[in-house]
C-alpha cells in the first residue's frame, strides 16, 4: 500500500489507541551527558558532534516512544540553528522515524509567495529538480505545518504536493503562544475574529483533500491547547481538519483541556507534547534512564487522555 | 568599526548611490550549463553538486554586482529545497558576501512560539550554544525576515539578538503576492486592513531600535512593490521602518512603483528584484556572459529608480 498520510495517521491512532504526538525538539543543553561526550570524543567539540548527538538521541527516543505513538513531530528550528549539521540531522531522523514506520510531521510553519512555496513543498513534502527532469525526494516528510499569513496562493503549491503525493499539512490557525492574541485574536469588521476567518479558510482549502477512506481532509490546522475555550467553536468551523494541538505539558495544558478539540468520533485531534516528554529524565531519574523516563511519560499522558476521553463519552475503541 | 546592520546599510546605500537589492534565488535548472557541468564533472549527479553549483554561480552573481548594490537579499527556501547540502552552500554564500563587504539579508519569513523563535534568532542573528556557555555563530547574517502571524512574543527573541549584535529584520507587513489580500486585506472592526495594523505594531515593536545614527529603526518591514497604491499610507505608519520592498521586475512592478516606499529623505526603501537580474542572460545573451549581463540588468535597475526619484524630487544625493 502506498503511504497516504491521513489514512496511516487514524488507522495508526487506533491501532496504538493514542492521540499522542511526541515533539523531537533536540536541545544541546539538555540532551544526557553520555550522548554528547560519545559524539565529541568522536568528532571533537563542533557543529558535527552536535549534529551526531541529536540524531542519536532523537533515535533513542524513538525506540522510546515508537509504540505509543502513530506520529512524531519535528520542530525544524532546533535543527536549523546549527546549520547544515543540524538539517543533516533532521533528514537522518526522518529516515529512522520512517523505518520504525512512524509517521512524521515536519514543523516547519512556512508562508511564502507562490514560486518560493514551491520550492519548499517541492524540498519537504514532494520531489526537488535535478536533471533532465529528474525528481529526487530530499526531507520526504509525511505532513508540514505551514502559516497562513501570506494567503491561499502560499499554501496552493502545498496542496498540490499533498495531492499528488499523498501528503498532509496543518495551517496554523490558533497559536499555544500567550502572544497568539495580538494578531489572531482582532475582530473583523464581519464579526469573527481573525483565526475563526482562518479557520474557514482552511476549511474550504482543504475540501477538495478529504479522504475516501476516513472522514478527514489532508489538511489539517494548528490549534493550540492553552486555548482550550476556542477549541468548541474551532471544532464546529473545520469538522474535517485534523487538528494539531501544541501546548500539553511544558506549555500548561492538561488532558481536560483537550477533549472539546476531539470530534464525537473520537478521532480528529493529534495532540503534541515535547520537552515533557523527551526530557523527562530530569525530573526524578537518570540520565542514562532517559528512554524509561521519556516511555513512563509518554505512556502516562497517553492514558490521561484516553480516561478524559471515556469520561467525556468520546473514546474512539474499546 | 563593529558592524551596525541600519547605519552601515544607509551608509551603503549613499555611497554606492543605490537603492537596490539583489535576490540570490538559485534554480538549478536555470543556471548556466556550465557551471552545472563543471560541479558535476567534480561530484557526480548529487546534491552535493548542486550546492556547488549554487556557491559558484553565486559567487560570480555577486562579484558582478557587487559595486552597485549595498546588500544582497537570500531566499532560504532555494537552498533549503536540497536540504543540508543546499543550506551549506548558503552558508558559504553569506560568507563570501561578507568577504566583498555587502551586507545579507535572509528572508526566512519566520515565525514561532518564544522558545523557538529564540532558536531561529540565535542561528540566524546571535550565536548558538555549543558546550560550557561557549556561543558560535553559524549563519551571521545581518537581517532576517519575519512573519508576524504568532504575535509580539514570536518577534521578541529576535529584537533581543539584533540589539546584542546590531542586527536587522524586516517584519511582513503586506506582501508582494496576488494572495496576499486574502488575510492581509481584511477589515477589522477597529476600521483599519489588518496590514494597516500589522504595521502600526511593527513601528511600535521597533521604537526602541531606532539608530542614534540614521533616522531609522532596526526593525522594519516588508511591503511590496506590487501594492504601490498602499504605499503612502504605509509609510506614514511606519516613518521610521526601512522598508525591504520586493516585487520589482519578475513580478511586475517599474521605477514608478517604487517611488511612494521612500521618505522625503530620498531613503527608507531597499527595492528588491531577484530572477530579472541574476537571470537577465536568457533574455538576449550568452550562458557565459551571466555575469555581463546582471551587471546591465542592476545598473539600469539602479539609474531607472534614482531616475524616478530625481523626476520626483526625492533624489538623497547630488
Amino acid at each position: 500500500m502506498p503511504k497516504d498520510f491521513i489514512v496511516d495517521l487514524v488507522e495508526g491512532v487506533q491501532k496504538k489507541k493514542s492521540h499522542v504526538c511526541v515533539g523531537l525538539d533536540p536541545d544541546f543543553e539538555r540532551i544526557p551527558g553520555h550522548i554528547k561526550e560519545m559524539a565529541i570524543n568522536e568528532y571533537g567539540p563542533n557543529r558535527r558532534a552536535i549534529g551526531e548527538a541529536f540524531l542519536n538521541f532523537n533515535r533513542e527516543i524513538i525506540e522510546a516512544v515508537k509504540d505509543s505513538v502513530a506520529a512524531v513531530k519535528l520542530q525544524i528550528a532546533f535543527f536549523e540553528e546549527y546549520g547544515h549539521w543540524g538539517l543533516k540531522a533532521l533528514e537522518e531522523t526522518i529516515s529512522f522515524a520512517h523505518h520504525k514506520k512512524l509517521l512524521t510531521i515536519l514543523d516547519i510553519k512556512r508562508g511564502d509567495i507562490g514560486s518560493t512555496a514551491a520550492a519548499y513543498s517541492r524540498g519537504y513534502l514532494g520531489g526537488v529538480n535535478f536533471w533532465y527532469g529528474v525528481k529526487k525526494k530530499v526531507f520526504n516528510a509525511d505532513a508540514v505545518t505551514l502559516n497562513p499569513y501570506l494567503g491561499k496562493d502560499s499554501v496552493e503549491p502545498f496542496l498540490r504536493e499533498m495531492e499528488e503525493n499523498k501528503k498532509g499539512a496543518f495551517v496554523l490557525v490558533k497559536t499555544s503562544n500567550p502572544g497568539s492574541k495580538d494578531i489572531q485574536d482582532l475582530r473583523l469588521e464581519s464579526g469573527e475574529l481573525l483565526y475563526e476567518k482562518v479557520a474557514m479558510m482552511v476549511n474550504n482549502w482543504g475540501e477538495y483533500l478529504v479522504s475516501e477512506k476516513v472522514p478527514y481532509s489532508q489538511l489539517g490546522a494548528v490549534t493550540g491547547a492553552t486555548f482550550s475555550g476556542a477549541a468548541e467553536k474551532l471544532r464546529d468551523l473545520m469538522p474535517k481538519s485534523y487538528l494539531l494541538v501544541p501546548g500539553y505539558g511544558a506549555q500548561g495544558a492538561g488532558p481536560e483541556d483537550v477533549i472539546p478539540f476531539f470530534n464525537e468520533d473520537g478521532l480528529g485531534a493529534l495532540i503534541n507534547a515535547s520537552r515533557s516528554i523527551i526530557f523527562a529524565y530530569e525530573k526524578d531519574s537518570y540520565p542514562d534512564q532517559h528512554q524509561w523516563a521519556a516511555r513512563q511519560a509518554v505512556e502516562k499522558m497517553r492514558t490521561d487522555i484516553n480516561s478524559a476521553l471515556k469520561k467525556a463519552g468520546r473514546l474512539a475503541w474499546d
